[in-house]
């Protein structure tokens, strides 16, 4: 798809849009509805930067949908089925949010501010639409909108490094998805410890669109002593560590369970809980669907597809390969799949890729590292 | 922004995807989480071609909300603030869809199928969504999905000839924005007289996302002796046609009256639609904001700008201009802005560009042509 990218008025720029330009951003994808770096046009450098060192990504299309007022807790929790009775001010925690047949809608970190603020860090989907259209249907004292909130994450082994330098050595105590305000020359952020890949790291929720660049180069300028360099969201890292990318591995018709969510669901969550009664049935029947890895049997390296690949055991079609990537590490063609439940780990099966090819596979558990 | 497309199986291919890269697309956006063509690598041509002769379109990425069943009607009204009463089978209306403020969420064709079955046919925001909240917080008998449709435009002043020559004389007498059903070698289709151009048309709604690249290629061939050519919606008609691109000229705080939309708002529409009451609210004081043409001052071509150039009427900042173009029939640079309410046609006004060019212009009503 050798094909270029068409600037927009509908398409909105990052704050940092100026600052990866500078950097050498080489391809962009859109997230909601804004531009988001997808290369620097080093990719294998750039995985074993994040694998190995520390590198900083614009993620400002992490858009934020903030739920403030009286009964802001309360439209969380209607928008959650996972119990939020111990959440505390300063934590965010992982959510499937579902619609009221329990099929996924996004999965956001759901970031407590307050007991009258939270904002849900969303994927890739609208979820300011659902969560405005519930809050008024249910007439909830809530104002639901988009602050001016843009996340930069620096991710790696050595992006604890770069915090302490900046923040002071109390960054060592922030725990996984806990957050606290902060700034750095006057920029308001907060600063979570998160970020869309395994290999630790922090997220720097700006709060000023205007110190975009600002923001960025102060991150640079504080590690370039550790090497870091511009990165993305990477592809190859999230397959290996088997996190969820919405709308890429997920269907119209996919739930928490079949997707390995089924651990933020709290069944018991309150029957008032969007989706809670479908997600008990299911729960019930058990699900039809799961997503496992799959290891290809196939030597050279296989192009990333944006197609499913249909996945076959015998002769019988059992579901889908999601994605796929080569594994440096592994050093194989690896992908994730969402196939029928009966399909487990140890089985052989064939995909076929999209132009027709069909190779040989082993399913495995996810995460694979 | 000379930047590379990375595909991503999180966004989705058109059945048109194979075709439209036979063709020889060379650029995509992305619109509703779908590859849009924007271009074919001759602009000027694609242009002239769509005012002078017929160009094809793959427009799948106009997804349609399917509301289906006993209340899709009642649905229907929920969602739009205009009197649907009066709809027929066969007609297509534009409607604004607004949040409980008033504020614009889409500006979709609504279809109405049968008494129990209507789309939406959206512009760029998840509407399906908002929809399926709506009908299952009011506990409507109505069931929200998005069916397997995918438009096809065909536009142009020689589309008709096309049309009549695929679907016989009868296509004369379809009146703008009425469709029916209809086939093509056995493929089914709804034919609609529509589209995002005012030079005349139609869209094939194709009902079968298998058979993509043979309804492609039955146009082109039906189209050969018209020297019919793919095409994309066209950023340059349409800001002289004066149609809005929502999410383009339209903010999070946009109401339908600031974008000429109020004449498809019924303020007596039944009293439990969404955003009725703020509707008639903001009439009654007035919309703070409208929007304008403007005619620049410039003699060479202003390159599109994907940022919002702002507008000040002497000193005073009133506002912004949300796109611009070259216009080849006027031969001027021209651009959609949306503006404090006392900015008015023929007042001069200074457009200052985001790289910080300034340059006088004078407002204008829309459309231009």
């Amino acid at each position: 798809m050798p094909a270029h990218f068409t600037p927009s008025p509908r398409i909105r720029r990052s704050p940092y849009f100026d600052a990866t330009v500078a950097a050498g951003v080489t391809s962009f994808t859109v997230y909601n509805h804004m531009y988001m770096p997808t290369s620097y046009g080093d990719p294998m450098g750039e995985y074993w930067r994040l694998i190995r060192g520390v590198t900083m990504w614009d993620v400002a299309c992490e858009r934020q949908v903030e739920l403030a007022g009286e009964e802001a807790g309360r439209l969380a929790q209607i928008l959650c089925p996972r119990k939020l009775d111990g959440m505390k001010p300063g934590q965010g925690w992982y959510v499937p949010v579902c619609d009221h047949q329990g099929v996924l809608l996004n999965d956001p970190i759901l970031l407590k501010l307050a007991e009258d603020r939270y904002w849900l860090s969303i994927a890739d989907s609208d979820l300011l639409l659902w969560a405005k259209a519930v809050a008024a249907e249910r007439s909830l004292d809530v104002t639901v909108g988009e602050p001016d909130v843009s996340p930069l994450a620096v991710q790696g082994p050595k992006a604890v490094e770069v915090m302490i330098d900046l923040f002071g050595d109390q960054v060592r105590s922030l725990g996984y998805f806990h957050f606290r305000e902060a700034e750095l020359d006057g920029i308001p952020l907060l600063l979570a410890r998160s970020g869309w890949s395994k290999q630790g790291g922090f997220e720097l929720y700006l709060r000023d669109a205007s110190r975009g660049t600002e923001l960025w180069n102060r991150i640079k300028e504080a590690g370039a002593p550790y090497d870091i360099g511009p990165g993305c969201p990477n592809g190859t890292e999230r397959v290996e560590s088997g996190l969820l990318s919405f709308g890429g591995d997920t269907d119209a018709e996919t739930n928490p369970f079949e997707v390995r969510l089924g651990r933020y669901v709290d069944l018991d969550a309150p029957d008032d809980t969007i989706g809670i009664r479908a997600l008990r049935a299911i729960n019930d029947r058990g699900a039809k669907r799961h997503q496992l890895g799959v290891v290809l049997d196939h030597g050279a390296k296989i192009p990333l597809h944006d197609l499913h690949a249909q996945v076959f055991r015998g002769a019988a079609p059992v579901g889908k390969m999601t994605t796929n990537t080569w594994s440096p590490r592994l050093e194989r063609n690896i992908g994730i799949c969402l196939v029928w439940s009966g399909v487990i780990p140890g089985d052989t099966v064939t995909v076929e890729l999209p132009e027709g090819k069909r190779i040989e596979g082993e399913m495995r558990e996810l995460p694979f590292l």
